[in-house]
């Protein structure tokens, strides 16, 4: 009888304990137009010239803490990514496929002579109804931040917010259940990253101003440098019996490359161009923040119950004009940059440490945006009953923790970008939707009518398309990009000619490749 | 010859010294809707019930290490007064009259019967031209901080700004010349000043949140210890070789009236309604931020070359509704309150300690809004060549040194306030203009279309009006008034019925009192 009283109490203590299950920290680290390749820490299966460029010390400290992911991927342009991780939905869902604009009612897309851009969410996402092309979410989706906060998280924005075109509730991180916001807002990048121009306070049109971080330009501190200082300093005046979700969006490396003193010099004197010195010290800036804020958690014993997540909204950035040498090579191996479907435009780094994450460990498995939705709930042991939205991310969680190694062959990723993002008039930038599965890719160009296929566990570069060789692969992957994009009502492009919408990727003709019998 | 040379090197040495004026920081502690009773330091020439009421040690201390200021004045209202501060103007010639709306192209006159207001610059004080209905200051008007700023300060506001409308650049305190801005907007007072509301930032309508101080909110702060908190986290961050500027301008104690826990007992243990006793502890709030200052300037070594100008925006409030008992009553032996040209609705309690003022002083002279402009520059050692505007201002700095101690008697003060500030009607709010020189004070009535005179060294109370008595005083301050409203270009009311403005002050008719004849 007393055994059993004993073996009740501790059936009960041990249940007591499960039932109080702990939530963790979690750090988002997203990094703004950050390439695959633009860091030290090598992401391919061998170093790169571009890894021997630049300098990201605590990039290589974090990945030596836990894992890397060599193929993780993002949307093409920022908003979409960042609603994606806001809403677990996929882009093609959100409808947010383009950069929103900092004023309302004003699409981004550049004026085509053949393409019409497909009816868009160009407001962005917004916590309120009845705001036209605008992702409604009180109806259809509930964002991260406050499925987080309901679950008993102190959530932070620091850097660039972006969701939402000013005059649109969902222009205020506030609005979207972030407890702080750190300078964030509808812009999509700062006006200036020096505070000898106070981050653009004074400007006429204070747009693209940061503000609340005038306490930092006495000291010159760079704008990267004020965020890292003001999250800080936001943490330490926290109470500590809640758990923390800091969404830590630099708005380094975007545009303007504004040149950051502390770190120019070297690359000055490593022979970059003056433009691309000025890009790589800001790379390695916003690698100085990702190091401050690990000695912080060192410092106060919170490195091990802390997840922290690194990647960047999109591809680096591969345009004449604003990089030096020639264009769409600035993420080699990778084909293209920004605004791409091609690998350059949507594969960026991906780090992740933290509880039960292996030191030193690699994963190959595919990941995109809308999964961290998935899985940092996951993380939080939040399981809200009202998330309103249909989730498309899946939990990588067990990948994190080393339970799933091998990479899931059914898992589908889908990409949506039927907007015109510039006047590059390149096949591959901007007018494409995309399907990854297992190692195979296929890309359905808008304005050209073709698809391309790749074998990416081949040929990472893309420079052998297997559509007219792997007809059956092609038609499949083209039956399942066109399945996922009607079941979650993609929008597509229309001709301008006859006003008529484009075809989907399974209505195009595929001529299998004769080249080989004729020869 | 040697001794000619020493000479020379000794004058060059002098005039070196002379020309290197070292310029000292200054704090202008602003707290709103003060009355000049809601304290424990008294400023009548005797202790008051009120003051038996109110816990402020911290006024006390700072009286201890400088100057009261026992005739101190405001504007009736607190746009009028913050404009004044800004611009040196006195309030008919800015023609900010009234209080500001959060919203622009929105008058905040209540409708009248007999009456329409003023033509004023409803829009407030905005640093662009071509914005109707507001003080356009790169034509008429150049801020105070833009000077100090351009004089080589550090400018920061903490707190309440209110100087324009939101959508004219002059809501935002960084076009104003403040190179930091703490919460302060378009609003004229806080949504709450409670953590709780997170200061009302997660609101449908933000207009009235306090931004920026999120960080504060899981420590539950207060807001008036929230904007102190950041106050010296920003003091702490600058570069010191700047002398700074610090508009510390508390919303506190404005409505709402919401609880402050720290203090709020004490005033119901001492029999205080629970209105009052919010109040109460609200004051008290403030007054422990004037002494979190203090000591942040005694810890850091500053206090000896540190001006701190502490007094308020108007007088109490006194309205029915807002405060408990008997209305107009809450700032006796002042008659009436806020919104009033009764002393009770502009005279303000003030303290200044710094370089040169003696411990423990007190003086009589009378000063207004406008001269703080004019003295702060002096003490800055400020002196711009491009100050757009015509001064009203005087200079009150040898007053608090102690080089000037009676009071200048020819000195006029003048109050201007054509509008309808409530829906009370009674005689004494709003509709007035009136002047003092010397102990003498006239107030004209708008919509009485009367005159009434006062003697406030024998009858600060207002209980005799001795317009018919003193007749040639009448129509010399009569007269004096009417010159000071036209060189001013003050805008009048104006009848309902008839569509013209009303008589000038001079143009009252004043009958002598012969009363005493007939009895």
């Amino acid at each position: 009888m007393k055994k059993g009283l004993i073996f009740l109490f501790v059936f009960f203590l041990c249940f007591q304990i499960r039932a109080q299950v702990k939530q963790p920290n979690i750090i988002l680290f997203l990094v703004d137009d950050m390439g695959w390749q633009d860091c030290s820490l090598p992401f391919w299966d061998k170093p790169t010239k571009l890894n021997a460029t630049y300098h990201t010390p605590n990039m290589e400290r974090l990945a030596a803490k836990g894992m890397m992911l060599t193929n993780a991927y993002s949307n093409a342009v920022c908003t979409p990514t960042r609603v994606s991780l806001m809403t677990g939905m996929n882009v093609a869902r959100h409808g947010v496929t383009n950069w929103t604009n900092v004023n309302s009612n004003t699409p981004t897309d550049f004026k085509d002579s053949l393409l019409q851009p497909a009816t868009w969410n160009y407001n962005g996402l917004t916590p309120e109804r009845h705001y036209t092309n605008a992702l409604q979410h009180t109806v259809v989706a509930t964002p991260l931040p406050q499925i987080l906060k309901e679950a008993g998280y102190y959530t932070i924005l620091a850097g660039k917010a972006h969701f939402a075109s000013s005059g649109m509730p969902g222009a205020s991180p506030i609005n979207m259940g972030f407890d702080v916001n750190i300078g964030g807002s509808a812009a999509g990048h700062p006006g200036s990253f020096l505070a000898s121009k106070n981050y653009r306070q004074n400007d006429k049109d204070t747009s693209w101003a940061v503000r609340g971080l005038e306490k930092y330009i006495p000291e010159d501190l760079y704008l990267t440098e004020a965020i890292t200082r003001e999250t800080i300093h936001t943490l330490d005046a926290r109470v500590s019996n809640k758990p923390f979700f800091l969404y830590l969006s630099h708005y380094a490396v975007h545009v303007p490359y504004d040149k950051d003193i502390r770190f120019y010099q070297k690359y000055m004197d490593a022979g970059l161009t003056d433009t691309e010195a000025k890009y790589a010290a800001l790379v390695e800036g916003m690698d100085k923040s990702l190091g401050d804020m690990m000695n912080y958690l060192e410092k106060n014993g919170l490195d091990k119950d802390t997840y922290i997540l690194f990647t960047s909204d999109n591809g680096g950035l591969s345009l004449k004009g604003s990089r030096s040498g020639e264009p769409h090579t600035q993420n080699l191996p990778l084909k293209q940059g920004k605004g791409s479907l091609y690998e350059g435009g949507i594969r960026v780094p991906m780090i992740a440490a933290g509880p039960q994450i292996k030191p030193g460990s690699v994963s190959k498995q595919y990941i995109v945006s809308e999964d961290y939705f998935t899985t940092i709930l996951q993380m939080a042991n939040a399981f809200p009953k009202t998330v309103k939205q249909v989730v498309d991310g899946n939990n990588f969680l067990p990948v994190l923790q080393g339970k799933q190694k091998s990479i899931d062959g059914q898992k589908t990723l889908v990409w949506h970008y039927p907007n015109n993002w510039t006047n590059v008039n390149v096949k591959g930038i901007s007018w494409a939707s995309a399907i990854r599965q297992g190692d195979w890719k296929l890309i359905y160009f808008h304005k050209q009518q073709i698809l391309e296929l790749y074998d990416l566990s081949k040929d990472i570069e893309e420079l052998h398309d297997l559509s007219a060789l792997e007809v059956a692969k092609t038609k499949t992957l083209a039956h399942l990009l066109t399945q996922k994009l009607k079941e979650r009502n993609a929008s597509m492009p229309s001709w301008l000619s006859t006003g008529k919408t484009i075809a989907w990727p399974n209505e195009i003709p595929i001529l299998a490749n004769t080249n080989e019998v004729i020869e």
